[in-house]
């Protein structure tokens, strides 16, 4: 079980976290339970360290913002002893949780699971906190913001359990942003790639991280939300979105649509190299300098101008890296010889996902043609195995996703 | 080096504190510093066990608190980094610093010192959080509160340095409280034992077992201010009150008085037990239950009745255990066959303190006259090798300070 920062957040919250852990025991399941720091104290502590030094060691920023995870996970063993449970914390060090030596945003490598096996086997339930690790040199590492889901599939992993519950502010994964179509339906189930795709483009509910890992350990994931009722059935009756592997997906949800969500993006922006010149190395020229400044360049098209001398070349980035894109580029426009470079800001990108349009033709043409119906402009396109992603103007975002959530009939009742 | 709660409150006086080190650092020391966690902060994390467990775990209390002075310990080593120093911080479990397993009141066993020296060595100044440490099975520990003091004398003593500074919000020893004598003298030197005598009796500069571990460990222990002038001279000009042996004593301070200071305590309540029968074990029959109930009895001062049938018994214990010491003695009132008790929380223990009384006689009997002709009342008395305390009204505390301050030419200029 992981619970997230705003579950943590004070006494009264705890409690509540409490009580939950402790029916999954009544129902009999021996139960580690991952958390992460009451929320606002991450930030809290990483403003310490900035104002200490701009350019922080991050071996240091480790040793202090890991602390905000110690307290949660000490805290919670002592609300699940005033509830009568056995528990202790199991601090990163402890185990140990080993990871690279890449602070502040360390990668696991290892978990002993000798210890904890043996505290929960003997009725114990283990709190550990999430985000944290340890190095060769036993130095702490965090995991990056938002690594607790990551801490918690590993402990899944290492301890071979049969359910990893990552309970968060919403209760599933849905359809679509329930906040945009109000007819989204929450999923049973979806595949690692189908969850990785929709992370990826904008539903917030897993870390990307945790969801590459529970795919290659196949750990079984389930969201839900902690705002539950305490006195509701225990969670074996499984309320919340189980996130699993292509073959075991068969099984859980026989009904399932074609097409599994729609996802919305604003966070891009896009940038069009006007008469870029047609000959072999000049894309590289563009984003190489981009990939050494660690900009992420999503979708890339390429118009071929009808001389066939020169190409006009439209990407995205994410927005907030369009200022240094922009820079960048004015910096190699003799080298790369493109004309003009014009940016857009102001799009959005809409995501189709489903792993049914592996073995379905027609699931693009779908949603062509039903963004065409709504007079929606589609300024680019890319695909994957399991993904449709057009690129169109900000303003339309919603009214695209609603007619999409119609168009592949994913509206519930 | 040791700074308190105070002295890391935050960014900027955690800077300041960076500072203070840097100097040291650059005076050609080599430097290990020992940090409380910010003030207010122990409190706030002790307020989140209370809350989860009025009766904690005080593995996972442990687990909670010694979070507060890992925050510190790293952003102390973000600071002097930024000073261009070479820094690292080094928490109770990576030395490690070995405790007993008396979780929240743990003792320091043993500190592993070798990484420390080579850190030391290597020119890094090592930060290593105070109160906390590591029990065999690798447990997390805290030093009860305070507990920092003696975390910076065992660090001092595993690396035999030749000072261990404590920077506290007083700039050294005093003679007496300065607040009740402007003239009140601050100290070159004391010795232990001094040290010892004054601590327990009221004068909270420093933790008294910090004192005895220094005592037993040879530390030469220096207290100074942490607010002082950054830009003054280096502390080798040792600015603060040096606290040290009999031996080493003589050759700091050879015009010493023959008294080194006054300590007044309000925390002191008297009790009274009138006609005891006077025959063999009565007195255990008092003092049994309050010592199985942990109240600490100061002065004991037995009159024995004309008859020498029965005896009245004055004794005083901490004001805070003055209840349940009348409810203890209460129900004990047949077994002891005391006639009828009184109480009175109204009073004060002045001591005069001074390793020169060892040699001199008379320094008691000034006491007694300076406070006979100022019409002060003695209500009890207690001496020991270097000390001699009386029980006085509490409202005349401040006068007999005052006069004995004068009695004792400890007066300044």
């Amino acid at each position: 079980m992981k619970f997230g920062g705003t579950s943590m957040a004070g006494t009264e919250r705890i409690r509540r976290v409490a009580g939950i852990v402790k029916r999954q025991q009544e129902a009999g399941h021996e139960v580690a339970v991952v958390v992460s720091a009451m929320s606002g104290e991450t930030d809290r502590l990483v403003t310490f360290c900035r104002e200490a030094n701009p350019l922080y060691d991050p071996a240091e920023y480790d040793v202090v913002v890991a602390s905000g995870e110690q307290v949660t996970s000490g805290l919670l063993a002592l609300h699940l002893q005033a509830l009568g449970c056995k528990a202790r914390s199991w601090l990163g060090w402890q185990l140990p949780i080993r990871t690279d030596e890449a602070h502040a945003k360390a990668r696991i490598e290892e978990i002993d699971s000798a210890a904890l096996l043996a505290s929960m086997a003997a009725g114990e339930i283990a709190v550990i906190p999430g985000f944290q690790g340890l190095t060769a040199d036993n130095r702490v590492t965090t995991l990056g913001r938002g690594g607790s889901d990551t801490s918690a599939v590993a402990v899944a992993a290492a301890v071979k359990a049969d359910r990893c519950d990552i309970y968060t502010d919403v209760d599933g994964v849905y359809t679509t942003d329930p906040r945009i179509v109000a007819k989204a339906r929450k999923l049973k189930s979806v595949t690692y790639e189908e969850m990785l795709e929709l992370a990826s483009v904008g539903s917030k509910v897993l870390q990307t991280r945790s969801v590459s890992l529970a795919m290659k350990e196949n750990v079984r994931v389930q969201v839900l939300s902690s705002f539950i009722d305490e006195s509701a059935p225990p969670a074996d009756s499984l309320p919340g979105t189980m996130i699993v592997s292509d073959e075991e997906l068969e099984g859980l949800d026989m009904e399932r649509q074609l097409i599994t969500g729609i996802a919305a993006d604003k966070n891009e922006a896009k940038v069009i190299l006007t008469r870029v010149p047609d000959r072999p190395g000049a894309v590289a020229t563009i984003f190489s300098p981009l990939a050494e400044a660690n900009i992420n360049v999503d979708m890339i098209i390429q118009n071929v101008g009808r001389e066939h001398t020169d190409t006009d070349v439209t990407f995205t980035v994410p927005a907030s890296d369009l200022d240094r894109t922009k820079a960048l580029l004015d910096a190699q426009q003799a080298t790369i010889g493109f004309e003009k470079m014009t940016t857009d800001a102001k799009v959005a990108k809409i995501s189709v996902v489903g792993v049914g349009m592996r073995s379905h033709a027609g699931v693009a043409s779908t949603m062509f043609k039903a963004l065409a119906d709504r007079g929606i402009n589609i300024q680019a396109i890319s695909t994957s195995e399991i993904k449709v992603s057009v690129l169109i103007d900000a303003d339309e975002v919603e009214l695209a996703v609603r007619v999409l959530h119609t168009a592949y009939e994913l509206d519930g009742a």
